[in-house]
């Protein structure tokens, strides 16, 4: 049996059968870019040991066009979001699977470089994929490559982190600037060219995160702002914890190049999704504690404190403009920017 | 906000935009189905405990065509795949989390008989579907509905099975009669009426192996047999383990319509997908009473032992026909049937 042509194959029917071709495809391209023991086990499941403690899971299947962007591919992008998922419950990521659905025609090319950039990111993250499943799709049936990833991790002992546990007096941190990876996106389907000055912010926070846990396990929630962007989020944890958030417009940090890409594109950035991002809750006496904490870290180095939880039966988030007045901040009402993750 | 429309509604791009037509979709189809206390955690990943043991982790994407069936659809089949995938290492299934890739314009109504058989099957098998995403794409981008299930469970104490622990002298047992699904499925596809009085035999097979493992700690490698049916996965457990098998045609079960669909067909049983049984390897001291096991349980009635590992260098898998005469089970070669599962 010749090797893959990973240079002008493309994907096709056979490669999902199950049989040799698939097995070759898993083997020459999946297995040599992820290798681990794991992978090594050569089975349809993989089997670890995890330390003692609550476990966490999560999975987010991704869909994002175009595969390849500035800051990133659909393949760091697939390994960041679930790391992250996992660790806004404040625990420990330690485990990846991933399934792919690939669609006939596609470019061997591509997926390999998809394949190694997830490779690449999940070995930068100490996070490796044990398992994983490849289906194929007939041309005009799927979108090039859609990939569903999902993550375990661990509760370190005495942390209890929930989108309801918020409570008036709280203090609301973000970790950095927002709308980088949402108008990336935007900018390259519109051929616009922002995305020369502007890349994703796509990363992996579970280092940041252990760093805030460690110093502040007093912190009441942790949210990533992804889709529907900072305003949505935000009103995800207003509403699940039952009270209202009153926010400071001069607090939140936009670069430059994003606030006029935004303008130009009509958009609000809080509304604009981000990859590499996250919003804490905490008690208003560790407040400072954790913001010198995130300051402390590479990824928190831009962090503020940007509002303040409120008493509110409504559940609105509000925040105090530039200009000294006050607007709601709304949830996101129809669709921004589609496929973004 | 006016409900959902379950009645003539339509997925739109809005439903995975992360916004408030989201958290609609969420909340009146996927979370009223679910319903568990992880989930109504309402965070973008659950906590749950594990009991002690090592742990277990599968993924499986599932794009069947057509997404009902005789005997399920691809909700069902989507729960069944992921639990058998984490049974087929001897563990315990404990929690699954799916991520869906819907297609704009697929009817909400389809989407949620989907999504209450995968309730059903969930709660049938005693494994809840604990966390979940949900993304959107455009019209000929997706196919209707994609589930991607990846599930955790724990390994029983003492028990270690892996595809390469067949030894020469073990004896190979398969759980029932096998081309049930692939045959439907195709018989479906080509409207050729054969479903009519065949069914897709998609079922969740934790319970067997559990109490397979019990009996016989001692077996050497569970795996089912679904894409590239019986033949393609002896000749994985050949290879993985370095051994030959030495297969009895009269003794692998096919049920009459089943052999009739194929001979119309020319299928081979051998080759066609099944999604609800297993094939075992173990010691011959423990064959007969692992085998008598399975035959105690209702989904290991028909349950055979259909051959003999071989030393043999080559890994080929061969088999006694009903002749008399000795062939080769090679590879599955090239594409039988695409989107099986």
């Amino acid at each position: 049996m010749n090797r893959l042509d990973l240079r002008n194959g493309k994907v096709e029917m056979v490669h999902g059968s199950g049989g040799r071709a698939m097995g070759q495809l898993i083997r020459e391209l999946f297995a040599a870019a992820f290798r681990n023991e794991w992978l090594d086990q050569g089975n349809d499941q993989a089997q670890f040991s995890l330390p003692p403690g609550r476990v966490v899971m999560a999975t987010d299947s991704h869909v994002i066009a175009p595969l390849f962007f500035p800051g990133g591919d659909i393949g760091s992008l697939s390994v960041h979001g679930t790391i992250n998922d996992v660790a806004m419950a404040g625990a420990r990521p330690c485990y990846l699977a991933a399934g792919f659905i690939l669609e006939e025609g596609f470019p061997l090319a591509d997926l390999q470089r998809i394949v190694e950039s997830m490779a690449a990111a999940s070995r930068a993250a100490g996070v490796p994929i044990v398992t994983g499943d490849t289906k194929v799709v007939e041309r005009g049936k799927g979108d090039g490559v859609f990939i569903t990833t999902t993550g375990v991790g661990v509760m370190p002992p005495g942390v209890e982190l929930s989108g309801d546990r918020a409570r008036p007096g709280d203090r609301i941190l973000l970790s950095g600037n927002i709308g980088d990876h949402g108008v990336t996106i935007l900018s390259l389907r519109e051929s616009l060219g922002f995305e020369t000055e502007i890349g994703s912010d796509s990363q992996a926070l579970h280092t940041l995160v252990a760093a805030m846990v460690e110093a502040v396990p007093e912190i009441r929630c942790l949210r990533d702002p992804t889709r529907g962007g900072l305003a949505n989020t935000l009103n995800e944890l207003a509403q699940q914890s039952g009270v209202g958030m009153q926010l400071l417009e001069r607090e939140i940090p936009v670069r430059e190049p994003v606030r006029a890409a935004c303008e130009f594109l009509g958009l609000d950035p809080l509304y604009v999704a981000n990859e590499g991002k996250l919003i804490a809750i905490c008690p208003v006496e560790q407040a400072e504690r954790l913001l010198a904490t995130m300051r402390a870290h590479p990824q928190g180095r831009d962090a503020a404190i940007i509002g303040t939880v409120v008493e509110d039966v409504q559940c609105f988030v509000q925040m105090e403009t530039l200009f000294g007045g006050n607007r709601m901040v709304d949830w996101l009402n129809g669709e921004q920017l589609p496929r973004i993750c």
